[in-house]
């Protein structure tokens, strides 16, 4: 089993801080061995990168902002589980896309998280989801990603 | 540990009816103890509260729904648990907000749910959520709002 | 407890082949007893059935889509668990409808996959469900379901 840290340094992938709570809710709540992580959304510099696939942004756009998500939700479970090498399975993820009504390429979007998760956790991070587009997202930001895993 | 429904008439909360399984589903089902609760849309005197944010509600109108939409969650717990005392964690919320494609306020709509889980709850109620704009609601209620929560 | 194979037959449904990998992501994940299946978007011959509901496509249209798509999850099932007898329960679905901004009968639309899971596998079939109207969805799909099962 490789070490996760070590894949994120091959990877030249620096975890940014997890995500703090802000009052209302948390970022990680769990049952048993099952963490629930809140959604995501895209930020860029610490703002939100906000803006509508298939208006501001591309397809290859928003994949790059939801791998950036990605990483963000390892960077938010890392901080909850304290090791990442504790998180035994990736188990389903949900990509919101910011969509025109016209925008039908909500998956090629989510594939920029998927493919992270798999280059990070290899078999751990085989996991199944839902893709889809929506009317709108906080903050107006382009992707939101919420994640649900198994830990130790 | 102090008492949920001390802490409902603290807060002068009466809770509704639970819902009733309507036929095609029901309102709440579980895998050992973990309990689904099914969306629940808003409603006003027992009938939808329909419409968008962004369009026929403002920001704070949709915080109330969500909170009332959280008590109507709480009744249907209540309902299918029989004691709320044995509800261990709200775990996760899932918001969907009716939204105009420029309305990027779903998460103070969803603050009414969240704060509302805290004040019943404490630290119980601390749950990861997510929250975004759909095109429409069933009904064309204005805010639904699902629950994940482990029970004894 | 009747043979759900049985009951297929009865009711003339032959099972699809299940979904297959397609690289960045898996059809079915698990975590102990719990199975998430996937997002599986609604398909006519094998190719997406694009269109949304409010202009290309009737409520009754959307119905049967939603249950064709019911029947493509219970196949993915069936693939991942190898016997649909050990499926314990249908414990969550998300019903995402492709919408106009003014369509609200989503419900009457996810009724078609919640009749169908009651028919196939009676009360183990008795779910928990949220039904939106979403922006858009893969392939322009006028639905899309994920689904939760307790399995052995």
């Amino acid at each position: 089993m490789p070490n996760v840290y070590d894949k994120l340094e091959l990877l030249a992938i620096t975890l940014p801080p997890p995500t703090q709570s802000v009052g209302a809710y948390v970022p990680v709540q769990r049952i048993g061995n099952i963490a629930f992580v809140a959604g995501h959304i895209a930020k860029r510099d610490g703002k939100p990168l906000a803006g509508k696939l298939g208006a501001e942004f591309t397809t290859a756009e928003g994949k790059d902002a939801a791998r950036q998500v990605a990483i963000d939700l390892i960077a938010t479970l890392n901080g909850a589980v304290g090791d990442l090498n504790k998180v035994k399975r990736i188990a389903k993820i949900m990509v919101l896309v910011n969509s025109t009504e016209s925008f039908t390429e909500q998956h090629l979007v989510a594939n920029g998280a998927s493919e992270l998760f798999g280059e990070v956790f290899g078999d751990v991070g085989a996991h199944a989801r839902s893709a889809f587009g929506v009317a709108q997202i906080p903050f107006g930001a382009c992707v939101e990603i919420e994640l649900i895993a198994e830990v130790e």
